[in-house]
C-alpha cells in the first residue's frame, strides 16, 4: 500500500512510492517556477552565488547570468555549514536582497530553507524553495514544505540511494504539493580528487522511474571550477531537465565555495557550448 | 579560529573544533543522565524497543531490561522512516507512555527529537534527547538542542566523516550545552549483507580526538539480531563507554525493526557475556 | 623521485607519477591500434560481445558494428568471473575466432589478458591488450604487459582512486610501453540501482592530470542496456576519447552480460546520436 | 549448480558457493599450518614485519614476537606497492631469509605470492601462502594456489563484498585445496581518518555462512599503530580465530608501513591484554 514494485525494469530492484512513480507513457511533470517551466523542451539553467553576501555581489552576478541566458537565480540566505565557525548566511537580510533583485531584474529565485519554523518566511520571498542535501531525510521539513504552495527543489542526500530520494519526494507530494524538482548533486564515495562523485546515471534512472523533472548541480558535484563545464555538458547529454551552477562576480573573494564558482565570463562562454549539446539531444536552452 | 589542527597524531589529518577537542591528559567528560554517569568506569547499557507501541510492550520490555542490568531505557515516539507510508510513531502519546514507565520503574529514558519545534516538548519528558543519524547535519536542530538543558545523544550520520561528526557536536556545545554523548551506529558502504557497516574504529578515534563519551549501536549498525551480541562485545573491547540495543518483548510482532531486536532472554544472557568483556578491559557493567 | 606533485591544480591533492603526468601544453598522446588512432580528433567507438561464444555470434556482431561505425572489435576469450561455476570463456579457441574475424573484416581487436603466462599468447592475436578492473593492481601483470610491444587498454579498478589508476599506468610505461589507453568503467558505491556508479568526472580529471587518452565503458558502468545510450552520450560530452560498449547479435541468449548488451539495431541508431554529440564538442565519429 | 542460497538466515541475501558453505551444525574447519592449528579453541596470533628487509631485522623481530606468544611469522618478500618507485621487496633473497629464521626459531611462516609463475617457488619456502587484497579476484592466481599443497591465507579485497570473498575462496577449494583461512583487513569507504575501515561484522558473518576460519588484520585495517591494540581486542571479542599484526624491531626505520607497525614491547604488552579478551569468550591464546 502506497508503494509499487518496479515492473518496467526487471533489472532494477527498487520499490517506488506511488505518487512519484511514472505511469505508462506518462510525460515529465512540468514544474512552473513563476513562469519558467522546468521539465519541458527547454533545458533550464539556474545560476548565482553560493551565498548572498551583499547587494552589489548579488545584483551584478544576477544581471550578468540573466543576460547570458540563466532563467532562475540561486543564492543562499541560510547556509548549512559543517562548522559552526563558518559564515552562516545573512538570514532574513539575504532574503530581502534576493527579493529586491527578483523585482528589479524579473528573474525567479530559489533559496534554501533549513528549519520547519522558517518555511513560511522563506516561502514569502522565494519562487522555488530548496531542501538541501543534508536535510533530504529531515522528514519534518519535507512535510512542512509539502504543505507550502511553492514548488520545491529537492537535492539528493550525499548518502541517499535512488529509492530513498524518491521516498523523500513522496513525503512532499503526499502533503499535497506535487511541484517537485529533483536535483542530483554528487554522492559520497571513496574518491577524493573531486569533492563528491557526480552520479550522472541518476538522471536517466530517476526519469525512468518517476515523472518528476531532474536537474544536476555540477558545482557541488565536483567542487572544482574548471570541471564544471565538462559535467554540465555531460548532464545535458544525459537528458537532464536543467543545470544549476554557482557563479560569482568575483570568485576569488567569495565568502563560500569560491573554488567551485564560475566567473561571469566563463559562465557566458559555457552557455554557448551548453546550447550546442542541448540541440544535439533535441532540447533548447536560449 | 574555533578549530585546532590535530597535532597529537601526525598521521590523522583532521581539523578538530576546539570545544569537543581533547586537551593534553584530559579525561572523558562524564555526562550525567538523571543520575546515570556515562563516560566513567562503568560501561552503560541502553536498551528498549525501536518504537513505543503501547503500554504493555513498553512496560514489559522496560521491566525486564532493567532487571537484566540496563541503566537507560530507549524508545522512539517520533520515528524517522524512509517511507511516508511506514509507522511514524505515537508522537506525544508515546512520550507520555515513556514518562509513566520512567516514574514507575525509575529508569531514565532517551528518545528522539526530529523537529526544532518539538525540542521543548521532548525535553519535558526525556532525560536524554536523541538527535538521529538523518539529522546529524540538521544544523537548526543541533542549535536548538544546544540551547536545551538536557543532555544530548548525537548519532553519527550514516555517511558522516569523523570530522563532520565532531563538528556537529561542536554546534551543540557552542550553544552552551556540553553534555553530549557520541554514538557510532554504522556507516553506509558498498557491503549489503549487513544493514550498515559498524565502524568500530570510530570508537578509539573519537575518544582519542575528543573528550566526549562514545557509545555504540550494534542493532542499527548490523540490522541482524543474531549479530548484535558479537558486535556489542567487540564494542566494549574497543573501549566504548556504552552500548545501545533494541530489545522487544516479542520481536516477531514489533511494528519497527523487529528483525534486529533482541528478545528479553537473549538480552539477559548477553548481559552476562558483556560483563566478562568489560572486566577484561578494566571496566564494569553491573 | 619518480613522482611529481600536482601544481597545476591547487585544489586537487594528488601525487602523479612522472611518466603519465601531463606537461605544460602537452597534447593527448595518440595510441595507434593497428591503424586506428585513439586520442586524436575522432571519438573512437569500440563494440562487440562480452565473451566470444562461437563463430556465428562473433562474425555477425562484428560485421554489423563495423558497418555502423565501430572501429575496434571487443570480445573476451579469457573471462574473469566472480564464481568458478560461471562460463570462463573459450580461451585459445576464442582468440583464434577473434583472429579470423580480424582478417576477414579488417577490424582491430581488443581482448583481455588475465595471467602473466598468457601475455605472449594474447599479444600474438590481439591488436590491443586489455587489463581488466580486477587486475588493475596485479602488478606482475602490469609489468609483463609493459614489456609487450602491443598497446594496452587499462581499465580502472572498481575500487581504485584516480591516483592509484595513474600509478598502475605508470607501472606499464615504466617497462618501456607508453601506448596506454585509460578506461573509466564505473566504481563501486553504496548505490545499488545500477551495477556500478559510472564516474564521468574521471574523464576530465584524468585528461587534466595525464597525457594518456581516456575512454568510457557505459555497459559495465551501468549494467543496464537501456541506460547505455544516455551515458555514452554523456561520456562524449565530457570529452572522452572513445566509448566501449557491449553489443550482441542476440542479447537474450548471450552467455554473459546479456542484460547490459545492446542489440545490433539499437547500436546502429545510437551511433547516429553519438555523432551529434561529438560534433557539438568539435569531435568526429564517422 | 555449484551454489546454494542462504536459507539459514532469511535476512541475509547472499548466494554462497557450495564448498565454502557451512552445513548444519558444521564446525569451523581446522587449517593446519605446519603444526599450528587455525580454527580451533586457540586464537592464533600472526606477527612480523611488513617486508623482510635484512637478516637482523627479521631475526630480532621473529625471536621477540615468538617469545611474546606469536605462533606464525609474517613477512613479505614480494611486495604489492601502489607506485612502481616504492620498495618492491627482496624477492627470492627475502624468501631465503624467511626460511633460515623458520629453521632457527621453529616458527611457521606466511608470505605473499603475487604471480602465477611464483607459486611453485613461494610454496617451496612458505608454510602458508598469502593471496593479498589486490589479488583477491586474480582468478588465475586463485586457481594456481588451489593446485598447491600448501594452506592459503586469502585476504579480502578492499572493496570486495562478502559474497565475492566467499566465491574467491571457492575458486581455491574447487581446485582441490580446502585449507583456506579468510582474512578481513579493512574495506574502502568514504572515511579517511583511518587507512581503511576495518569491517569487524565480517567476522561473525563469514563464520555464520562458511566453515572456514577467519582472522583479522588490524594493522592494514586501521593504518595507525596506536589503534591496533583496540581493534585486535575487538576482533577477538567478535570471535575471530586469529589476528595478524605488523611488528617491527624498530618501526621508525621500517622500509614499509612503519606508521602502522607495533614495536616489540608494545606487542609484548598487547599479548597479555589479548589473552584476557580471549578468556572472556572462552578461547585461549598462550
Amino acid at each position: 500500500m502506497g508503494t509499487i514494485s518496479c515492473n518496467k525494469l526487471d533489472d532494477v530492484k527498487i520499490t517506488i512510492p506511488k505518487q512519484v512513480s511514472k505511469k505508462e507513457n506518462q510525460k515529465t511533470t512540468i514544474v512552473n517556477v513563476n513562469g519558467i517551466e522546468v521539465g519541458g523542451k527547454e533545458v533550464v539553467i539556474f545560476a548565482g552565488p553560493c551565498a548572498v553576501e551583499n547587494r552589489e555581489q548579488l545584483f551584478e552576478t544576477a544581471k550578468s547570468v540573466k543576460a547570458s541566458g540563466a532563467k532562475i537565480l540561486r543564492g543562499g540566505a541560510f547556509k548549512p555549514r559543517s562548522s559552526p565557525y563558518s559564515f552562516q548566511g545573512l538570514g532574513k537580510e539575504g532574503l530581502e536582497l534576493l527579493s529586491h533583485v527578483n523585482k528589479e531584474l524579473n528573474i525567479p529565485i530559489v533559496t534554501e530553507v533549513m528549519d520547519t519554523r522558517q518555511v513560511e518566511l522563506v516561502s514569502a520571498y522565494a519562487d522555488l524553495i530548496q531542501v538541501g542535501s543534508r536535510n533530504m531525510q529531515n522528514f519534518s521539513l519535507l512535510k512542512e514544505v509539502g504543505k507550502s504552495k511553492k514548488p520545491v527543489l529537492l537535492k539528493r542526500g550525499m548518502m541517499a540511494t535512488i529509492e530513498e530520494f524518491l521516498n523523500a519526494a513522496e513525503y512532499i507530494i503526499n502533503q499535497g504539493n506535487d511541484q517537485v524538482i529533483l536535483c542530483e548533486r554528487g554522492i559520497r564515495t571513496f574518491e577524493t580528487s573531486t569533492r563528491n562523485t557526480l552520479d550522472l546515471s541518476a538522471v536517466p534512472m530517476l526519469k525512468h522511474l518517476s515523472h518528476l523533472p531532474v536537474i544536476v548541480d555540477p558545482s557541488h558535484g565536483t567542487g572544482l571550477r574548471w570541471m564544471v563545464p565538462f559535467m554540465a555538458k555531460a548532464a545535458i547529454a544525459a537528458e537532464a531537465d536543467g543545470v544549476i551552477m554557482e557563479v560569482h562576480y568575483n570568485p576569488e573573494i567569495a565568502l563560500c565555495d569560491g573554488h567551485q564558482s564560475l566567473g561571469l565570463n566563463e559562465f557566458s562562454k559555457l552557455m554557448v557550448e551548453l546550447g550546442k549539446i542541448a540541440k544535439a539531444v533535441n532540447r533548447t536552452i536560449l
